[in-house]
């Protein structure tokens, strides 16, 4: 069955929570909350929703690519933050692009990108449209026309290099449908950010995803061999390299330009032999205290697990991970070369030193089996299934949203004591009451990348506001505390006020000096990351 | 005793190989070119070379941290490549600084690039002075006056950070000196690049410089946490932090610019813990390629061994690892944490799948010793001696040089048979005879970065020209295979015209964009990276 993209919500329409599944989190919410109880209201249908009158019309010679119709104006007008759901669910797509162009290939970019400097038409680079950060989104107040460009149809994988282990992919290939591709030749990616399902090369590599790795191989940047980017200056392509000392890394000035500075539209990838032998284990803790100091000896033992990931007490709880309130940590390890018992040995050792009482495994397997079982396997169930859950969470009227970070282990007992207390207390005050739960994603021999997931109970018409009070209490939190903006979901324009607290001041200078260079009328994704007006 | 270094060669005067050193030497040559005899010369002595007049004098404000003494300005006239040698040894120092500042911090330095900009004085940022690139030279042609600003002052370990494993260091520090101080705090710095001795930390981000661990963390780029840089706009300060998704990383920038937006003054680095355990091992192959498809394998199996330098058979001779004219595998793990047998054992299983013979080892330890025995530890000690005998070999006439480089694994055996044909054909056309050996310094899963080492006898007179006509059949060869100019012994201004074929031609745009942001007046490094007068 062909499926649609939800014009408003997370991903795939026909798998955003119903019936039953809706029904129960509404149960469970209303237990959360007694005293705000859920409201649910329908999803939204496309034919009721209003589109603004297209300020400039599809020209003759891009009719091939482009479409003007209401589904896809609709779909591409925000990314998949809360605040972009709740818009669309009230139907308020007031900053639909005017068109969106599905070039075929860099011949088509670079010619809407020559009209559009002509003729002073903004242009948003979209891959799967899962930007938590206003990352693909333009207001009528930011320019009076906007065309979005979806990399959708470069989809393919171009070429594999068995010997290397790499492989040159178009950058609009979606996780599953890059996966499949590498799967005839006997590889896989490795790389499994949230929104896997949807998002797509290029916009990994624009905005540094964060994916399955929770060592070593954490950001989409440790996987980048070269890199092809169309500008409207021309192109940027990087060589093919393992490693290189020559001048600073141009592919590290193309990973994180967030569309700024040019359209990304293929690379050479490290890719991955498929595991054989895996290891996994859960452990759990009394104390987070307790499991923050045992991942942090995890973190530096130089064993490098693959999933070292920690849910604290609620977070296990609400993912159905954990019923007993413990503090849960996922380790696991997998090889494509040998087995792992010695590894996993050591690892549990170091967690016992720390007070962890192990849950679940060890298990071994020498298969190629995907799943496992235990609290890995429902964490996995529940990762996935999470963004979905925040589109339906949206139409029950809650808040519900995540922020992440990064920080040094030193900073982040004070960082996550002094979080916890000033987000509960802007959601007791905006909400009456709220619940905030964290996880590391990823760990450092120097610090941890936590991740914050909030609930609380919206008012009708007051959703906005509330978060966005909420919002900035975490982001100055952050900034406060010597942490980043963010670790894995980018800047676009919801970070950005932080983002320029943290950034080298003069770095801003530089990004615009670059932008200048690159996108000289200044068309691609206007005040993402930078400002348009070149403020601060 | 306190060494005095020495002002036309590598390192300290006293370590320079003298008396019964460097008759072997000359004894060995004679061995190896039996046609072209070594012609010893003695060193030169400071009293007999003439510096040019110092176009400008030390201002009085700077009169407490500048010197204009003969020495210092010969010291500072050229790196240590073969042509800086070969100059110094000529007793050619047209190209020396009119004055060189030793500051004591960064006000120091922000004063200094006010009244260079100002005064249009050229600056060039120097660390250990150990360039092989021509980073910190600065001919008479290329300004009529300019400064040499030496970090020596600025050496001090300000700060350690013991819960995540980091450290603040001033620029300035040489490896021998920061290793101390970090050692009172139970750390260790474990990245030895062969100038280990006399660069610096700012030097080895300047210049992206290579280390100690042949796999991971093979760039200082990986241990880099934070940067401070002091540039003619003002100061760069990036936020200390683990990791973070939050733009292009300006940490990124900063390493490889090589002294041309700002001088970096210090940085917040990544730490380690001293290892405990260590497993070593030494493996001989007959053939080089069975050799290169055993590392291939090493690099992609998830062991990540800290040492896996493969030497080729001359290679292994030259440096008196091995005298049967077999290839030989360095192969080392170590850990603070856990023991590293099966580490090690499924290592040498790969190995011996590949034709491998393990000649040493496997050898176990759990103490604190660095040494060990056998090829290993000759290895280590051939190794940081090289330099010194470089500088002997220019004594006596020859033409001794390194290129190094890294390929994607699939393009590796066509190099190195092309360059291998290539070199050796320049070296007999231009020296009558010569030798030419292989070893790989770093691997990765997607390539090895290779090292070649090139000796040759010169024609008195002819050395630079001799040398030059070889360096280009070198690197037009890495160029014209896909591989980069450099892996990290930077780019400076002897890579620069094949730097500016191997990178993106936008990105040389790029780069003199974000100069005029930084270094408006173009005071620093002229030359260095980008060319001064904007050429493409």
């Amino acid at each position: 069955m062909q499926k649609t993209r939800s014009f408003w919500g997370w991903g795939w329409q026909e798998e955003l929570p119903s019936g039953e599944e809706r029904d129960r989190l509404t149960g469970l919410l209303g237990a959360f909350f007694a005293d705000h109880p859920p409201r649910p209201t329908p999803y939204p249908a496309l034919e009721a929703i209003e589109l603004p009158e297209p300020a400039v019309a599809v020209p003759a010679e891009f009719a091939d690519f482009c479409d003007a119709g209401a589904f896809e104006r609709a779909a591409h007008t925000y990314g998949k933050n809360y605040r972009d759901l709740v818009r669309g669910f009230q139907g308020d797509f007031a900053a639909a692009p005017d068109f969106v162009a599905f070039p075929r290939d860099e011949d088509d970019i670079a010619r809407l990108l020559k009209w559009a400097a002509r003729e002073d038409v903004a242009v948003v680079p979209y891959g799967g449209g899962t930007s938590v950060v206003s990352g693909v989104e333009c207001g009528r107040d930011e320019a009076t026309r906007h065309v979005t460009l979806d990399l959708a149809r470069m989809d393919r994988v171009l070429d594999v290099d068995p010997v290397s282990s790499a492989a040159r992919i178009q950058a609009g290939a979606r996780g599953p449908v890059l996966q499949e591709q590498l799967a005839e030749y006997g590889f896989t990616f490795r790389h499994y950010p949230q929104s896997f399902e949807l998002s797509t090369l290029g916009g990994w590599i624009a905005t540094r995803a964060g994916g399955h790795y929770a060592t070593l191989y954490t950001h989409m940047d440790d996987f980048v061999e070269s890199v092809r980017m169309v500008t409207p200056a021309g192109e940027v392509v990087s060589r093919r390299l393992p490693g290189s000392g020559a001048g600073p890394s141009p592919d590290r000035l193309m990973l994180g330009s967030e569309g700024i500075f040019g359209v990304i539209t293929e690379a050479w990838i490290r890719v991955q032999r498929p595991p054989v032998y895996r290891a996994r284990a859960s452990v759990k803790f009394a104390e987070f205290d307790q499991a923050v100091e045992a991942t942090r000896a995890l973190a530096q033992s130089g064993l490098y697990p693959s999933n070292c990931r920690l849910l604290d007490a609620t977070e296990a709880l609400i993912n159905e991970v954990s019923g007993d309130f413990r503090q849960v940590l996922l380790l696991a390890f997998e090889s494509h070369d040998h087995a792992l018992q010695p590894w996993m040995e050591r690892a549990l050792a170091i967690v016992r030193e720390h007070g962890g009482r192990v849950s679940s495994g060890p298990e071994y397997s020498d298969g190629t089996d995907e799943g496992g079982s235990g609290e890995g396997a429902q964490w996995r169930e529940a990762f996935f299934r999470a963004p979905y859950r925040q589109s339906a969470l949206v139409s029950l009227g809650m808040i519900a949203d995540t922020f992440e970070t990064a920080v040094t282990w030193d900073q982040f007992a004070e960082l996550d004591r002094v979080l916890r207390e000033r987000v509960q207390a802007a959601m007791n005050e905006h909400c009456g009451t709220g619940l905030l739960s964290c996880r590391f994603t990823h760990v450092y021999p120097d610090g941890p990348a936590p991740y914050y997931t909030l609930i609380a109970p919206g008012r009708e018409g007051e959703l906005l506001e509330q978060w966005y009070a909420i919002k900035q209490v975490a982001s100055d939190t952050l900034i406060e505390y010597g942490a980043t903006i963010t670790h894995h979901h980018a800047v676009g324009k919801v970070h950005r006020p932080w983002y320029e607290r943290q950034r080298p001041a003069l770095f801003g200078q530089v990004l615009r000096a670059i932008k200048a260079e690159l996108d000289p009328a200044a068309v691609l994704n206007p005040n993402v990351l930078i400002r348009r007006d070149g403020g601060a």
